[in-house]
């Protein structure tokens, strides 16, 4: 059987991935007074007394909404509500086979907007945090901003900043196996769309200066005089500062780092050749890579990370989201910031000994066990020192829970 | 342990009622393949071509929203959003242990009618059913009626049409127990609020035409000056054609059928003895009825039913929802019409023989393991009957599947 045909059969027996599963039993008078009428009047009365209470008496603090409007479905492009809905649903199974999290995919019938924020913020009232996923540039980015000001749940944008977050960890560890410092480096990024960017911005956040970002038109410079935007123009004003012109190819030239978040196959041998010494390459398009692993490697690459699992080094989001999640719903966790993320990319980036780190293994395999509880450790710490932290958890606490939680055995 | 403790110590311990499980396993790179990248593009391509696939490869077919405003929740009125999840949880734990139907809680923060209607409207790609719940009236007659109209799925609201199935079905067996016809029957029904309108409308279907509404104010008949609004204005056209001014107590004398949707206790000794002969009392105020059982039988009544699961004859939604969107769901109706909601009375009188029928069993228990699949399939039928089913199935499978589905063991 293909892929696709295992694919489609597994969606189709199952009709598709999730249930909706009571954690308590209602078969007889006794059961059914406790969990509805008239037992369940007596939550009711306490969170009406005390909003607060909705975290301990729903699932609401375990919960966490999986949006989209549909418009950027995996490599699909805007295939519309409906049509997301599997990846939505993909993302929940993930939530909780890694951490645990009630993921609950909503599929928004608009693209507008300020639709898309007004439905949200009405949802409000059930979720313990936002998860968006798959909402085209720039929409997202004002959808995120106005959520994050506009709500009182973390809300997060996964395409941008989990994206980012697991780049900068794996990148963090290749710049350890080169011996090059962040702040010497010349990065180039390929690809102008919200996960480039969220990369960008936090690589920026810790230290790394000579940064060009390209779009299919070349290297993004200050007042570019075509193909611009909001965010570009945003962007230029702290890459790039020498506004150097110039293709790829040309402003390749000396990198250290190339970071690929656009489409496949459009880095080649030659440009890679033309880097500087011991070149590190993370080539991300899905499915396939800016550059094969192979041809990077025999072109001098020494360290080269993918989004795919058949090669080594994959950078995978859910290194970040199911860890990031947990530790922000269990300290209430208002918003998730910057100290939150940054937590996160340390968590991840340390669980990699120096003496095992080697060019094959920059980043930890989506399947071990210690990241989810390393992150939502971390990021719970981070909550609770940078003061948007509702409760106070021992983090070691936050640890183990989550290692109960998570439904892998390596 | 009272009541009280015992019911906020199992929400508390739980952290609500439900989780969001998923169906498959992913823990290693074959499983992450066929749930989420890449194989997860495939079921999403083929619904982006014929939408009507979402049915086939995602949870919707499955999955029923349960929606509210927070306005009218059980008898505690206007919580508010967050307090009424206890009970939208409560009512999914129904859904899925009466018959497997994935239920998801949607405590909307807003009570604003065309807010409640464009939101569910943005969220129907995710459901294959709409249960509104504890929506203060007359707002829910407005939502339903519209979001009937301007969504393809089916809409259902309990409080009305739930309560007026059930209603109506234990009191066709109380009838045949009194040996009375529908048709000679004068009924007085106390509460114009959604239960009540719901319940007379529905009695009207069956041919009863001797109807009585009364609200706190007497009586209501057309063009009365005082107490009226819209809903009571269109009942006043169709019931109480003898335009009788009055109090409860005034109106109830030579009634064959006494059914309360109201309030506590104001349901007198005197007011039952002044009843035809055999009189059939069906008080259902929660949680406290408008009469208690043994004074009503005292006082001459026949058959008596309430909404408490302590006495005889259990008035309760539990044996109508779970069975109607099992049945609904399953030929992927678009509406629940008056055909299906009649399929569902008459598979709940009819789960009692004759013979079996007394003054103590006019209606199944609520833990009665045939009668969601029994609704279920008469439902379905109906509905492929009726032209508002988008698939033909064997109803006798779907009496099995739901046979299986369901969590008792009665």
């Amino acid at each position: 059987m293909t892929l696709r045909d295992e694919a489609l059969e597994m969606h189709r027996r199952n009709q598709g991935k999730l249930e909706v599963s009571p954690k308590v039993k209602v078969t007889n008078k006794e059961e059914l007074s406790l969990a509805y009428s008239p037992g369940v009047a007596e939550p009711c009365k306490e969170i009406h007394e005390d909003p607060r209470k909705v975290f301990e008496y729903t699932m609401k603090g375990n919960t966490v909404a999986v949006v989209t409007d549909g418009t950027a479905v995996l490599g699909l492009g805007n295939i519309g509500a409906e049509a997301s809905i599997p990846v939505m649903e993909g993302k929940a199974v993930l939530f909780k086979s890694f951490s645990g999290i009630d993921g609950v995919p909503i599929a928004l019938n608009t693209t507008d907007t300020e639709e898309i924020i007004k439905t949200v913020k009405l949802l409000e009232p059930n979720y313990g945090g936002i998860n968006l996923e798959d909402i085209s540039a720039p929409r997202c980015f004002e959808i995120e901003e106005r959520l994050k000001k506009e709500t009182k749940i973390p809300v997060f944008h996964d395409d941008q900043h989990g994206t980012a977050i697991v780049t900068v960890a794996g990148m963090i560890n290749a710049l350890r196996i080169v011996d090059k410092d962040l702040s010497d480096i010349k990065v180039v990024l390929n690809g102008a769309g919200a996960a480039g960017i969220a990369i960008v911005k936090l690589l920026y956040s810790y230290g790394v200066r000579n940064m060009i970002m390209c779009d299919s038109k070349g290297a993004i410079y200050e007042d570019r005089s075509f193909g611009m935007n909001d965010t570009k123009a945003y962007v230029a004003k702290w890459t790039n500062r020498d506004k150097v012109d110039g293709s790829l190819k040309d402003v390749i030239e000396d990198a250290d780092v190339f970071i690929g978040v656009s489409v496949a196959d459009l880095l080649s041998k030659e440009m890679v050749e033309s880097m500087a010494d011991d070149p590190i390459i993370f080539a991300m398009a899905n499915p396939n890579p800016e550059i094969k692993p192979d041809v990077a490697k025999a072109a001098g690459a020494k360290v080269i990370g993918t989004g795919r699992s058949d090669f080594p080094n994959q950078i995978n989001n859910v290194l970040a989201f199911p860890g990031i999640f947990r530790g922000a719903l269990d300290v209430e966790a208002t918003h998730i910031n910057e100290e939150m993320k940054q937590a996160a990319v340390e968590a991840i980036a340390d669980l990699i000994k120096p003496e095992e780190l080697n060019p094959d293994y920059c980043i930890p395999g989506p399947f071990d066990k210690r990241v989810a509880p390393s992150v939502a450790r971390e990021v719970a710490k981070a909550a609770m020192e940078s003061g948007v932290a509702r409760v106070d958890v021992d983090p070691e606490e936050i640890y183990n829970k989550t290692m109960k939680l998570t439904d892998l055995d390596k």
